[in-house]
């Protein structure tokens, strides 16, 4: 439905909390932004969307040392991120361009239906509403002011409330002038996109706000659960899709590892040690079968030697590295592969231990995500074991199996277990290195995500900021576009219970 | 994935709460039913659903007069609720039948992509696991034992823990036993489905259970949102689907009003005292122009004199009733069309009552759902009043607008309002009568429901119960048939991003 010409300025929510009311005129903005932009078509949406991925790349010779410089992370990291970033721009682009993605489904009526007439009912997605997004400190742009959880949300219709990490500020105001130079140049209202600093007070005010509708976060498990709860203390509780990471266990299977021990082992230190292990999808945890204990720890043992130490991305992701690698040093039940290294100011040195199942399995801190490139080596005696150790094993992101094919044929039970505890099962391949496109589900059973329901990358990305609506008897005139029985989007719709275009 | 011939059984959780630990040997089932069922094909999860309907339908005339008996609900209105019982059930095995539902999902790999080799992924719908499925009292058949929650759970491939409504256990018990037939005769575990009957406590022990993996229920607000709040309190919070009612408010425009003021008051009425206003659609709310104030109540007030009373559900149902309608006699603003009858034992005599608007909008008391045959007529002065009603308006079910086509014509900022409000909009007609279909939408943004994306009628019904998992690099034997190249399921699919059989 089109909007009336003449704004109406209706205060929509009075806040009774200080720091609440403080952003009462940002979500006033946001909501007056929200009645114009939900009505914009899919076209017009793809065009502006397109304009933040042009402003972002023809500003890249100032971006990439500048994200650089604040993140700690390598020119080349960034470099590579910013293509992500823009080609996940352009990706949604074209998602919302071509329009499908709105489910639309109709059943049309039947009047002379007994004992009473069918309505003709329609429905489609809508969005919910302004959102607020909070950056991610170690994607300073894929998952951060014009990352996934920003233009997923746009894509879908919402307003963007995005609070700037504190790690990378300068990053992020450059990307959000550039979004707001998108808005302007759309001849968008200025609260489709506005930025917010602060700290965490300034983060859980805006998860408070009355007019607040959803919550996108990636970052700590204690970060995301916190948020979590406050949305759902709300009067109005509202979703919260935090992304908290996972230990990504890698379980490997004794045929497939003995056909290439040292290629294994150089796949996992690369995937471990990548970025300083500051990936979501880091290898936190291996299951290596008890007869390849040793050759395999050699063989990780021999990889990390070469590897340099990366600087992490500030002080305090450094200090909380070592700092759970102090706590695991005073743990007996680990045997170290690569020692817990002296604190070290900013440099993340890769780390490895070794534990035997059984303790491993006594202790669920032994899951614990260590952020950085810290990896426990769990040995296991039998593959009867590993079903003990699927069944503790807690919600992951992801969970790698190194098997030959005739490993796993009597494994179908434990591949049961394990897809009961994961977003997305490889067969090879590393966890790290999250594939943008439309098959990706970058979720999982919580506590790696707070809605196992949902994914943060990937196309259907867009749904968690998006609720179905059902339109009964409107006259085709009143109906929105996706909806109209002449099919002028021609998307891809469900009618009658038939799959048409 | 096939599952592995033998079965392992394994103590999956151990609970430390009392209550809770009763229930482990229930749950230890569901979950081993769980791991069977996943996996078995479409094709034969819809041949067990239909087993249901023919169960029931076969079961009819022992079922009718039970179900009459313990709801007061006549017996032509259950002959109607269990055809719809068993029409949706049918709906649900056409639906796993046909396949596509689980949004299978491919992006193929690139060996030769630089600077890394695209991974193959395959993504699509999964089911939770066992669901805890609380049964309605004013929906004995589709919205209990076999209704709309258990069977979209079952669809979806989730085993059913069923809190039986204490208002009517042997319609529950009945329709329990059918549905263990249908389990036993298609040779599934016993664990699929499990009747449980108790009280709050219950309820609550069941939600809290380590292995229950969503909740779903239809009933009062209080009711919805302690298991709502109890389930984010878990250690794992889990999805809580809580259809909680609403007021349904009907706006009225002077010419559509008008045109055929008897004909509105008929609908109205009608609509407001089926079943004796037990519907969770139930038209509580009607805004009519302050020009037709007196015509409008006039003739709603004549069509009321034509209303027998019937009896309502049970008598705590009849003794809540009268008990907001004696809280809402003491409000003043209010003026009586039809007077709050004296309290009944058992049948709810319907009421309305006029307040202005301006009187309406000081207090949100006048927005709640008055379980029953009352309505408050709101009296509004001008078109633009509509605007802060409809920004003062909690979430619904349902919202109609009454309007000729020229009346909206300036009224898009309002329906834009309006659309935030609701999960259904009706042109015409009247909310009660929710259709089962494709294109349904039974839900609603909070307070209507706890979550605003879901609904628990219609196919998309069954999107509750389950969440994507990708698969990276899977060998192809390896895969579940809706993801095998071949495409043995001929679903409808996204390929490398087309939509393609």
């Amino acid at each position: 439905m089109g909007i009336n010409g003449k704004m109406h300025f209706i205060i929509f929510y009075f806040t009774s909390n200080q720091k609440t009311m403080t952003y009462d005129p940002i979500f006033q903005k946001a909501q007056e932004a929200f009645f114009f932009y939900k009505n914009v078509p899919g076209k017009e949406k793809a065009a502006f969307l397109r304009k933040i991925a042009d402003g972002i790349e023809s500003e890249k010779t100032q971006l990439i040392p500048l994200a650089s410089e604040e993140s700690n992370l390598p020119e080349g990291r960034i470099t590579g991120e910013l293509g992500r970033t823009c080609g996940q721009i352009r990706l949604f682009a074209n998602l919302v361009e071509e329009g499908s993605w709105v489910e639309a489904t109709i059943d049309h009526g039947d009047p002379t239906r007994t004992p009473a007439a069918k309505p003709d009912l329609r429905r489609f997605l809508t969005p919910l509403g302004p959102v607020v997004v909070f950056g991610a400190s170690n994607f300073p742009l894929a998952f951060s002011t014009a990352g996934g959880d920003t233009v997923s949300a746009l894509a879908a219709g919402c307003p963007v409330l995005y609070k700037a990490h504190p790690a990378h500020p300068k990053t992020s105001t450059l990307v959000s002038s550039i979004i707001q130079k998108a808005v302007k140049d759309s001849a968008f209202p200025s609260g489709l996109f506005q930025q917010v600093e602060g700290g965490v007070e300034t983060g859980q005010a805006l998860v408070k706000h009355p007019m607040a509708k959803a919550v996108a976060f990636t970052g700590s498990h204690v970060g995301g659960k916190s948020l979590f709860d406050l949305a759902n203390q709300r009067e109005e509780p509202i979703p919260v899709f935090a992304e908290m990471g996972s230990v990504n266990p890698i379980f490997t299977f004794p045929k497939k590892l003995e056909n290439d021990i040292v290629g294994a082992a150089k796949s996992f230190v690369g995937s471990l040690t990548l970025g300083a292990g500051q990936f979501c999808t880091n290898p936190g945890l291996i299951f290596v079968p008890k007869s390849l204990e040793k050759e395999f720890a050699d063989a990780v043992k021999s990889e990390l030697e070469d590897i340099t130490a990366a600087p992490m991305l500030h002080e305090g992701i450094a200090e909380s590295y070592y700092s759970a690698l102090q706590y695991l040093q005073g743990r007996n039940e680990l045997a170290w592969v690569k020692v817990a290294a002296a604190k070290d100011l900013i440099k993340g040195h890769p780390a490895l231990a070794k534990i035997k199942s059984k303790d491993w399995l006594k202790d669920n801190k032994f899951q614990q995500e260590v952020f950085g490139a810290f990896a426990l080596m769990v040995v296991y005696k039998s593959e009867d074991e590993l079903l003990e150790i699927a069944q503790k094993l807690q919600g992951q992101l992801t969970v790698t199996i190194w098997a030959e094919e005739e490993e796993l044929k009597d494994q179908l039970y434990l591949i049961n277990l394990l897809e009961e505890k994961c977003g997305r099962m490889l067969y090879k391949g590393v966890p790290t290195g999250v594939e943008v496109g439309y098959a990706m589900h970058h979720g999982g059973p919580y506590p790696s995500t707070t809605d196992s329901r949902s994914t943060s990358v990937g196309v259907y990305s867009i749904k968690r900021f998006a609720r179905p609506i059902a339109l009964q008897d409107m006259p085709d005139i009143l109906l929105p576009d996706a909806l109209r029985e002449g099919n002028p989007l021609k998307i891809w719709r469900m009618v009658d219970g038939e799959f048409k275009k």
